[in-house]
């Protein structure tokens, strides 16, 4: 079993885990090689779990390891930049959670890396493995519902985020709203070209003190002069609210659902279901699927799905968003193209 | 406008007033001549209410007035046979509420004298004019499901009746369980030919005083070899319960629906919407329907929608599910046909 | 019967029969007393229909009559704000279709009429009446999901009006969009301070002949710092889109249904529903109960629930919509207050 | 690593490879020993496909290894009971697929063998182990709707199976409707003591050539007075449809859904969604689930929740069924209880 693809995971945290879990079980094509996590608690404890015997808390051991195929990065976000840095000087490919990085700077660099090198590089925007919006995508691009025209995308969390992570996150637009923004590009299959967005703090002024937003209002205009409309919120006061509307020349597509067991309770007060809780059960197969994808890709030798060029897209977009906010105006995207001082 | 028919409605209570109302200003080919009712009181405020200036408490007013051409029953059951035997004798159409009568031989008695008299009698089943059933129905007859194989027919009050209505209304299967046995002929289109019943008092003990029950389920056997399944109660716990599943060799039909409020709420518990509470909300525009329906028979002197021999087979099957309660044993409809001694 | 409030209608085209036969039937405190129409032809037949035996092709024969204690407004839209005039120089009290005028200063001159002569005057968003949207404008109001943050509100007609519909409407905002302004002021019980608007023609070319559009992105901020997104199409491409989230701090209420027929086909392709056609079949029972509302204001000589203000405060976010759209900026609604030269 | 349970898996075919994955990846205290099934090819593709290298075509190599803790049984059903009795003698715990046997003189064979060894027995009724099942059973327990009063459970399958299929099943209620009998039984909280069955050949002609049939509706009375009704059909038309309704005196509780993919298409013919396929899709999860409670009672020498009284008492009823088909009347289960010679 010599040509399984050997792969490394780097972060042993909640969605580490689930990927390490995918690489070691779920992948016909590729094989656990070797966990990484700065705890060695954290890192000993699931590689118990997956009966792995090789660990580290050292990422340079999966790097300088040349028996290594591709890592999978789930570490905290300010290391992935870095570590695609790395990945691409020792050559090996690399699956990324999102952002590449906070800012555009970092970004633009480690994809240079990245060209450079010539590896393969995936971002994971698991909802474009979701089989609801799999299935959205591929009938509007068989023209089921016409042209697009408009596109309405709702996010809301169920509950803010802790403080701490509230500290380094980047803020709503690079660190939440990055999924619509990944999200329009695809359904539209056309380029931004300008946002105009609202924002303020509703649910906690705790996002004030970081200089953030918790609640958006985000309007996109695309090049081929359709529309976008976003609308985010840190608290739903309900679940995990994740849907998507699509309108086209020729009827619509809604993605999303809210119920989580298959169950209506029915009595006095009227008919009641419970909602999906958050990203983990409503995206659960999605991220086993972006990751079979990825270690195809790299069997293949092939271009992923979801490039370094759509990540770079959507940290533009933030960007445009925040822009628009400070300055109360609509404001272009060609502002902040690379090679282009914003 | 010498062309309109002249329609005296007899009844003033619940199902009075709304027939009241419909034929005082919904219906375009017809106009209220007089309303009698019992009490004076009742009479006299609907009278006053619809603006019409003729109302009586002696039906003997209505039935002895030449230029009435037709009369609508919304009196008590034990009045129905009687109302419509005096109508044959003068010559006027009846639209009559369900049960013609509470026993076979009263029913037949009446049948026979509309027959005699050539008038013509429609039942009011209003759940045939219903827009989803009479979708179904119109679907089911194109062919669009293939043959029907099973109908699964539910219908549950959302709170039991007062104990004054059980003592008089006949019981559960000729006063509820009717409105299902009309359904299920219409639907299937053919002829029960045996039913098994089993049923109890699990709502509340009063019906067993009345030797009667509240909880009940008939397997039906039509002569085309298919089934239906009707499951009833007399306190759903919930609202008004009216659902009818319809399988086909080529696919289904489900009937009916639960919200009343267009409103879903989104809370930490889940989702929730409201229910329909009960049959006048349930079936507005049905009874509507079925009015502006009779008028437009009576005008076209055609053979209404929902005849007497509709009725009469309602009838029979509630005797039959009777005796198979009784009986513990698959009960023939035959036993109860007309001219038989059962 | 001298204590019911006379109403004349004017108008007898789609609305316009509506509200007569609403007037004639359904109105427990109100007589329909005289119909009016330019065109004898549609006032005779609507007049015969509704067994009515003076109508007239002349509104100064309404206007003129002391007898007449209100008239209804469903002539086209041109007429409204001069009848509106006429109505106040009479002394009698008006509902009015929506809009008052089309422009500003017609709409302040009439609404400074009713003010001098001290009428009641009602505008014709049925929307607040409708069952959905009552019971959320309650609920909100009752503190039930919280402080509203977000409301999203969609709007897309089945297919796009006739050329000379277009010609003379007033263009997307003042003639459709003005529904949901109403409904956004109303939900969110704040007053909008600024709004940015994105439109284009995606639908037909024909808009752009005049100067209008058929597809519109609105987001609105209000006093209270919170927002709105209003998403509309002149061509939905399935039938009639109404559907409004609101999003507050302790969940969120979901107003709309697609469902037209309450039946549900399983077959091999899945599992399908009919969808609600148009405003005419979604608003039914709306546009009685917003009558049945002012016939009680006015017998109880209490300000109707929907005032000329309301009707003032949705044409002037119309303009400001236009100017944003125009200018490509976001713009102040001060810019458009009473007595400000815009 | 010693303490992990050795679990052997007999059968690879469709069910066996499921189970076969799930044993080998997903209980954390379990761990895939060894693979058998009488097909060599069979057998080496899935243990290639899971990278186990131990596999066998004889099933005594699996029963005569001591190192083997527990067995899964996903044979053909002739398999079943003497594997079981084979288990037994080798003080092997065993998982099996339903039925125990198709008679009841095997399953009482099995379970006595079962009894006098002591091992522990789980029969595969995983519907038990569906996330909304399991939630309706908890809330029914918990009162959350009452007491129960009619249980209503239909179960198609999208298509036929096939002849060779039908040949050896064991017939409609012995094959299918026993997860009814199972789930009623459950559900209700009571035992069935009388059932009434009428049957035909609605589908296809092909089950009478097997002295089966293809249509069912089963009313069952249970020991506390209350009914459950079971509709099936080997053909629905349109997919996998699995829903039950359970009604209690304080409300009801629907479990089921159709929706396969989370996307609804709006078109000019109105709202489509697709229906989930068959019980692989459907019960996805719970086929997990079942397999890790086993490991989970053997590890802790407890019971399982389903135990091999629950599939004789399936077993009895099918048994009744088909005495009440045949007999076409009522028919009591003590006839076929344990002990007695029916």
């Amino acid at each position: 079993m010599a040509d399984r693809i050997r792969i490394g995971v780097i972060g042993a945290g909640r969605i580490g885990k689930r990927h390490a879990r995918t690489v070691a079980t779920l992948i016909p094509n590729a094989e656990l090689a070797v966990l990484a996590d700065v705890s060695d608690p954290a890192v000993r404890a699931l590689a118990a779990e997956l009966r792995l015997d090789r660990w580290t808390t050292n990422t340079d051991d999966v790097l300088g390891d040349p028996s290594i195929d591709a890592i999978v990065i789930a570490s905290s976000t300010d290391s992935h930049a870095p570590l695609i840095q790395q990945a691409a000087a020792a050559g090996k490919h690399v699956f990324t959670e999102k952002p590449i990085a906070l800012d555009l700077e970092s970004t633009d660099a480690a994809l240079a890396a990245v060209e450079r090198a010539g590896i393969l590089l995936q971002v994971g925007f698991q909802r474009r493995y979701d089989k609801g919006f799999r299935s959205a995508k591929e009938r509007i691009a068989s023209g089921e519902i016409g042209e697009v025209e408009i596109i309405h995308d709702a996010m809301r969390d169920p509950s803010p985020p802790p403080k701490a992570y509230v500290a380094t996150c980047g803020g709503l637009y690079r660190d939440m709203v990055i999924h619509n923004f990944d999200n329009i590009r695809w359904l539209m299959g056309a380029e931004p070209v300008e946002v105009y967005a609202v924002a303020t703090c509703a649910v906690d002024p705790m996002f004030a003190e970081f200089n953030d937003v918790d609640t958006s209002v985000v309007t996109v205009t695309f090049d081929n002069g359709r529309f976008a409309v976003i609308d985010n919120s840190r608290r739903s006061g309900f679940g995990y609210d994740v849907r998507t509307e699509v309108f086209g020349s020729k009827g619509a597509l809604f993605i999303g659902y809210s119920r989580d067991t298959p169950v209506l309770k029915y009595d006095t007060a009227g008919v009641h279901s419970d909602h999906v809780h958050f990203f983990l059960e409503r995206f659960d197969q999605a991220y086993v699927d972006e990751l079979i994808d990825f270690a195809a890709a790299v069997a293949d030798r092939r271009q992923p799905a979801i490039t370094g060029a759509d990540g770079r897209a959507a940290i533009a977009l933030a960007y445009a968003c925040e822009a628009s906010v400070r300055e109360h105006a609509p404001v272009k995207l060609a502002r902040f193209a690379k090679g282009v001082s914003a």
